[in-house]
């Protein structure tokens, strides 16, 4: 898997594993996600995904299931997870999968299944479509963390159908890299029950499971159904209409890779392998783009607010899992700060209309994802540069910004975009994280709708280093050696640190924390070593521990 | 040093490391605490702490001194931490002593590391000790990190005294396990200063230091000793009086070691080294404690108050450092729950009293120190339990509670130091944590005074799991052999995890996050790997990287 490259373009046509659909009981208006995972299937040859068991391919199609029901079917008022298979729902991660991983692999296949939870969540909290895991049968692990990503579960109560967390007695890694947080900091499950049930592979069903608030509910076989439908129904009813909804479509990204890297509409991905160095060039928006509601519907997939971010997003996806040794993002903008801003603007006055109010939480989360890729990112701001508004936020993820100071002036610009709409999974604006020692100072800045030259924009704080033109090639290939000389180990953990000082979530938790926690146990001896038990599980032979605790 | 059994108890007089002294130029209430590390006299043989660097016997010393400014010498009003040796202050953590240490063993340096750093914090938040780091010459890694700990950081601007965390591109590993922290969420460093200032070995002097927030103030050597006495006076005139301090000895703990465990005055730590279970029994109060200040201060450290946390505290870090094997401790309490509730009573009622405020802050840290420990715990209540109270407390630090169901009943009960006063890391108390999605509930509880017999204690949701005497000891095999059967690693992050629910703190971050990609770094081949950059540190041989990324 680690050499073949990995697409994350595909279309419900050609799931193999989910079946997204619109059923008529509902009048269209919820999304019934169907999980029927092809054994034979998997992303790469390898193993077997028995017992609706995933991989990273099952999670690309969930997550463009995701994207179409925001985008394509904007109707839809609640969503709800089942199986089509009898009697299991999920077992989760497939194990022999993750046993033949790269460590590298685990951690980032790990991220991007927690991504796309969030999304399913985000989905309920900022769209108001909510969603319902109609849990049918079995769900193990991974399956069950999909189900607690859910805002309600319904458990089938056949005095056989458990829910259950396995990965610690099992395998010897924790459960999913969600799992526990979700347990403890969303669902609130009583840290002792939450011990218990964490650390027995046989899992919780019936009654106990309600008690100890790991389902909202139970249903017998010949009620199950009717269960479902009340809670689709009444989550349907709470489902606020926002406004006039649009549909568009949602069409492949066209792009042409090589060598060299990968071509979009908007972004250039350039690759140096020998410099490990990846340079992200976005264009901003041209002349035409759409401002009115009406253009920005006709326009669809195809106006830059969406399609450059979702070019973006592709690049950040296919870097982290097809080019593992580039250490360092080079991100780079060229276009007018001046069309960014009052691109932003248009958007964020008509942010209550359903369609908008998707754009710019596409935005947010390429932003996010932007935020938690384990690179270091520099951000480069030139005379040609258009870091303005939503695309301001670049510099402002990045670790470090460089800026030429020199004739003509390299600008940047605030945009209403800055001011909130985009927080990071801290839930703070970006300014606000950066400015979290002066408080008062990012509102202020936010609220600056002027192009700033280099020199106050320095004096802002928002600049690292603003070499001249003279100094600026030698200081940024001095910048670039120095960086990618470094352990990409030291600058995970570090990068991770320091991006995220000030508030935690949920989120920041789950990908601060417990993946953290995770990534130090998925390459311990105990967990991967010779007789480790995930290198042992499903062999006869019981795994061997060097029981020395830290 | 995993072989020789490790001591926590000191004495100034014995220090090797430091100076503890009360200079008159400010009539005695100012603590100076210098450091002039012997090179000679490491924690084991095998380096040499050179460069005022620290060791763990270096960090026993000062645990010990912020333990007797508290109680020896109350009228302490500020602290000052400084070098005894000329133009270096601390060059942090010993490297060889890093490179050389096993994996479990670096683990929990760091945390004992951090629980100092964090007590000298709590010194001032809660005592109104303010203190000042007063770098009288370079301050690098972890030496700087002590630094942060403290509320004040004056610096020597002689043109060569810097500040910095040389980690990440001198060993491969993060800036200590909280610098990055303290950086980012104390000091609120700029995030981009932040990670040029991590990434650099040469750190950051000079008005530069106090631009970046750094430090507070640099001054001249000519100016330092002025710079020094005014911050120490203004920090001294701060200080409130909050009552008649009284000083009270603090003896060495006096305890029996054997084979089988060791033996203090209330405190039995029993071992079983093939099952690999620790047994803590802990003896509650006797009939003559005393509740009156004035027999409180009277009694002083041999009160059951303070010395019965203090043996326990002991017995935790000789569990830590010296009995890595065992993976589960079994909490005992024997005694009278309402003496334990009637002490804690009277505790609470003077809690304005110096003395008083630092019995309940030093419960306080004792009961933290649990809570992070990475061990298993169940807590075993029976008829003879006194689990009320503070002992309660234990309880609901544990990972599990089991209770016993018969005749004569076991019990359970609250006092006021549950509502509040022993506040885990979090914030919250170990009431709110538990009942995290039950709001209300752990108000409700802590305010009924009544004793809870099992089947009440069960219906409160106090309890796990409730045998009855039959069933009790095939029960409890069971669990402990469950238990033990677990991969240590997964069970470390899993508790870690599920017992820090809720909000978040610096606290948290440290041990929750920070440490928790510190660990997964300082097993990575890039660190200690044949040519990873700790194990190459002082060698001729440039580190090899596998650049991957995760």
């Amino acid at each position: 898997m680690d050499q073949a490259r990995i697409d994350f373009q595909t279309h419900p046509d050609r799931y193999r594993h989910w079946k997204l659909s619109f059923p008529e009981a509902y009048g269209g208006e919820v999304a019934r996600l169907g999980l029927d995972v092809r054994e034979d299937a998997p992303i790469r040859p390898g193993y077997q995904l028995k017992l609706n068991s995933y991989d990273l391919g099952v999670d690309i199609e969930l997550a463009d299931a995701i994207a179409r029901i925001r985008f394509e079917h904007p109707k839809t008022r609640a969503v709800f997870i089942t199986s089509d298979k009898p009697r299991i729902f999920s077992s989760g991660a497939n194990i022999y999968m993750l046993a033949t991983s790269s460590h590298a692999f685990k951690v980032n296949f790990c991220k991007f299944t927690n991504e796309t939870r969030i999304h399913l969540e985000e989905l309920s909290k900022e769209s108001g479509i909510g969603s319902l895991a109609a849990l049918n049968g079995t769900s193990s692990g991974g399956g069950y963390e999909l189900a607690l990503a859910c805002d309600d579960i319904l458990l089938v109560d056949d005095g056989s159908s458990v829910v259950s967390l396995p990965e610690a007695p099992l395998l010897g890694v924790l459960p999913g890299t969600g799992g526990l947080t979700r347990l403890s900091d969303k669902r609130k499950v009583r840290r002792d029950l939450a011990d218990v049930f964490a650390t027995m592979a046989e899992g919780v069903r019936g009654k106990r499971a309600v008690e100890w608030r790991l389902v909202e509910e139970i249903a017998g076989k010949s009620q199950f159904d009717g269960a479902l439908a009340k809670r689709i129904e009444a989550m349907r009813g709470r489902a606020k209409k926002s406004g006039a909804e649009h549909a568009i479509s949602w069409p492949a990204l066209e792009v042409e890779r090589s060598e060299a890297g990968s071509d979009y509409a908007f972004v250039k991905l350039r690759i140096d392998r020998a410099k490990r160095v990846a340079r992200i060039i976005l264009a901003g928006p041209g002349a035409g783009e759409p401002t009115t509601l009406a253009a920005i519907r006709e326009r669809g997939a195809s106006q830059w607010a969406l399609r450059a971010f979702r070019e973006l997003d592709d690049a950040l996806l296919d870097l982290r899992f097809n080019h593992p040794t580039l250490g360092l993002v080079l991100l780079e903008t060229e276009g007018d700060c001046e069309r960014v801003v009052s691109l932003d603007a248009a958007l964020a006055a008509q942010a209550g209309d359903p369609l908008v109010r998707e754009i710019i939480l596409h935005m947010r989360r390429v932003l996010r994802r932007l935020d938690i890729t384990a690179r270091s990112i520099f951000a480069l701001v030139r005379p040609e540069s258009c870091f303005a508004g939503s695309l301001l936020e670049l510099c402002l993820a990045a670790d470090r910004v460089y800026m030429k100071d020199g004739d003509p002036a390299a600008k940047m610009a605030m945009s209403p975009l800055n001011r909130g709409p985009l927080p990071t999974y801290s839930g703070l604006s970006r300014l606000e994280v950066r400015f979290l020692g002066e408080p008062g100072r990012a509102e202020e800045l936010a609220r600056t709708g002027a192009i700033l030259e280099t020199r106050e924009a320095v004096e802002k704080g928002l600049v690292t280093f603003a070499p001249d033109d003279i100094d600026w090639d030698d200081e940024i290939r001095v910048a670039i050696e120095e960086r990618t000389s470094l352990s990409p180990d030291a600058l995970t953990g570090l990068e991770q640190n320091i991006r995220f000082a000030g508030p935690e979530t949920m989120e920041t938790k789950i990908f601060g924390r417990l993946s953290a926690w995770q990534n130090w146990i998925f390459q311990r001896p105990n967990a991967v070593g010779a007789s480790g038990a995930l290198t042992r599980y499903g062999k006869p032979e019981r795994p061997e521990f060097d029981f020395g605790r830290t």
